[in-house]
């Protein structure tokens, strides 16, 4: 991604469909997206899931892409009756919305021309304004129109048309994030000497978080920042703290 | 959970936590609560994710407890800097928040009482009011107030909580899903039967969802409806379409 600029970029993610909703579904794409973003210095700030209703829809992309530099959606761009999303942004963002050629001649290049139907060439319909985001697993195409950037919900397809867009992305410094292994030391015995550290270096955002792990709780502390220095600066003082608990316990 | 009604019971899901936005971490909770619901009759309509940043929680905890019968939220409940999940909720809901002797009484039951420093004692600040949701994992307590409930972001916790607090609950009539196998039957094949079959029958949705598997695309498609009988009368409808299409193309 080139264009890089210190200024934070920021961006929402909107995944729309039932089937997440009615748990039928396991989502597979807001942690992919979410770690895409971070290493390409994007930060995701927001996600939303919200189902098949228009109102809905367009409610939460005018909430979410006034609100960030970019909001990603997934999900109904297929070609049946639920597939409502590019119809949903266009209502959003103010535009018509139509068959386009470009997206219709994508089409073609997997669907004979006697195959074409009307269902299929509801995923040439594009937003008036829009680009398009190639497809090269199933040719039917995302787009992206002002901020927002419409994928598929199937993850392949969706993972295709982020390597797709992303060089069109402008980005900023990126997020680096360090993992200082707590082990077994309990959290309640490193909260305070941590939320000292914390409140010292502002310039960093500590984080820790426990799992569930067979031998019972494992603890990780995370620091992260964008300033080089200042997350040295942070790992090294929590790394003493972890040691001295770590020594008082044996 | 006792109390069906035949009202629809809604709820949303908040899942609150930088680690879940930097990709860091890859939720594993919006899945098992949207099955669980769903199972149990309440309709979950939207879930957020935020970061651990106090204003963004409080405005969604708002935004979401006045829409939905039910919020759940997810994350933040530690002993830890970084968790303030309690004081935000009490914030939102405008009550106080302290130390709470049953909860203190809860942790007691795991921390030795000179262990039970600052850091630990918050994860028994509750909000004024609230009702605790039982922890058997690792005693710490969840809790209720008003219509929101307050969760661990440990999957194991969560799910123990779940179990506890689902008995609390107002459900409505379940919904069921049938699924039709549509095989690698195109989508755009059956698109403009199956939107005619869903115009025709507005008391169930009807979707349709694509998957990639090794030998090419593979589609199911999704009834769901409180009525067994507009269930099975739109299924009958669809399984007629899709065998009629399945003969024509062989």
């Amino acid at each position: 991604m080139p264009d890089a600029s210190p200024a934070p970029v920021t961006a929402a993610i909107l995944v729309i469909g039932d089937e997440i909703l009615s748990g039928r579904t396991k989502d597979k794409n807001i942690g992919y997206i979410a770690e895409y973003l971070t290493n390409s210095g994007i930060d995701l700030r927001e996600v939303r899931v919200v189902p098949d209703v228009a109102e809905e829809i367009v409610a939460a992309v005018n909430a979410l892409r006034g609100r960030y530099t970019y909001l990603f959606t997934t999900g109904g761009i297929g070609p049946t009756h639920d597939d409502i999303t590019a119809d949903c942004v266009a209502e959003a963002v103010g535009v018509g919305i139509d068959v386009d050629p470009q997206a219709k001649a994508m089409l073609l290049e997997r669907i004979k021309p006697e195959d074409l139907n009307e269902a299929r060439l509801r995923m040439a319909r594009i937003p008036f304004g829009a680009e398009l985001i190639e497809n090269p697993i199933s040719k039917a195409p995302g787009f992206m129109i002002e901020n927002v950037i419409v994928m598929a919900g199937v993850p392949s397809i969706m993972q295709a048309m982020l390597d797709s867009v992303a060089p069109r992305l402008k980005t900023g410094a990126r997020v680096s994030a360090e993992t200082i292994e707590a082990g077994n030391l309990p959290e309640g015995g490193y909260a305070e000497g941590l939320a000292l550290i914390a409140k010292a270096h502002p310039g960093v955002s500590i984080g820790s978080y426990p799992s569930m792990t067979a031998a019972g709780f494992r603890n990780q502390i995370v620091v992260r920042g964008r300033e080089p220095e200042a997350l040295a600066a942070a790992r090294a003082e929590i790394e003493a703290l972890v040691s001295r608990l770590q020594a008082e316990r044996n």
